[in-house]
């Protein structure tokens, strides 16, 4: 069955609400949705895709399902990630401390300068971008950030997946390209914008 | 009609795609979706919703489609935008040069940081925050990027709300709320982080 990639967004909102829950042991559809911002009907198909939680009529208990949606999510272990481009963006995901929070560990950095080579950075040394493939391959890291200018983006993700990586964020504009099993995930902060200025626009019409 | 962001997302890949075609001045529906890695039927689709382009059979032509497409994007003028936050992540934001080049001019800068105060970066004034709502009121500022931690995140986005500003790019995680007049777009990097570990996890079922 294909989950809507949607859904999965939702789940990790979903997880956070039920998170930030302290002094109940239940919660119904409803109250997700309310504290999550969707429809109750929204909560209860996203989960229904990863099997029944809840009891009808008495709702979800927070600790199983706190549990559950951290397995579907895949944040019920930590991953070691590595960075490539340690510039102003790569600095600030770097220092971003939602991804340790949530079990994400940035434990490696790549960059071609050479004037970085060596610095550390928030406890994590900068290394040259050559020693990418060895590093990758001996510490069989799977997920990577990419934050290069996008001359260089292309290069950088072939690089990443000859050496074995499995999952790629990547913040260079453009689409790159990689193979079906590659998961690349393309974040684009103009394309943000442009919807932004494009409800302003609508709603000039 | 209700169009979905999805579409709307997708018209700035194509946008993007157009734009990077030097050497032709018509454009077939097949040859957008290669190069902007969907399906043909998508990218009529997409574009159906905003007007007729192209002559059945002839295609588009390239000169019109990118008229058109920075039009429904809202950008084909220019807009002032102020960021709220100039810690890791706003100055990556202030640096980001793709901005700029869609027509987005970040103007404004605001923290609450003393010892930030009146500094210049990427040619931006940092101001104090207790000036945001006279500085966005006498400007007209649509739109603002928040970049500011967690906790303080709600109380920014009712002070630019209370300021008149009209849409919001929020990099603070946990959901902050907002009126519904008001466009809220949400960046949060550890659920793109989940989706890629979500992927990863469901490959090892």
């Amino acid at each position: 069955m294909k989950i809507p990639s949607s859904s999965v967004s939702r789940i990790s909102l979903y997880y956070r609400t039920v998170l930030a829950i302290k002094d109940k042991k239940v919660i119904s559809s409803q109250d997700i949705a309310l504290l999550a911002g969707f429809s109750a009907a929204q909560v209860r198909k996203d989960l229904a895709y990863f099997g029944q939680f809840g009891t009808p009529g008495r709702g979800y208990s927070i600790e199983l399902l706190k549990k559950e949606l951290k397995k579907i999510l895949g944040t019920d272990r930590e991953w070691d990630v590595a960075i490539v481009g340690v510039g102003n963006l790569g600095s600030a995901l770097l220092a971003y401390k939602g991804f340790k929070h949530q079990g994400f560990n940035i434990r490696y950095a790549f960059d071609n300068d050479a004037k970085k080579i060596n610095k550390i950075k928030q406890g994590v040394r900068i290394r040259p971008i050559q020693a990418l493939k060895q590093v990758v391959k001996a510490n069989k890291i799977d997920i990577a950030i990419v934050a290069v200018p996008h001359e260089a983006a292309q290069d950088v993700i072939d690089m990443l997946i000859a050496s074995g990586i499995k999952a790629i964020l990547n913040f260079a504009p453009r689409r790159p390209k990689a193979p079906e099993y590659i998961e690349l995930l393309n974040i684009d902060l103009s394309i943000e914008l442009e919807r932004l200025t494009y409800f302003l626009q609508r709603g000039k019409r």
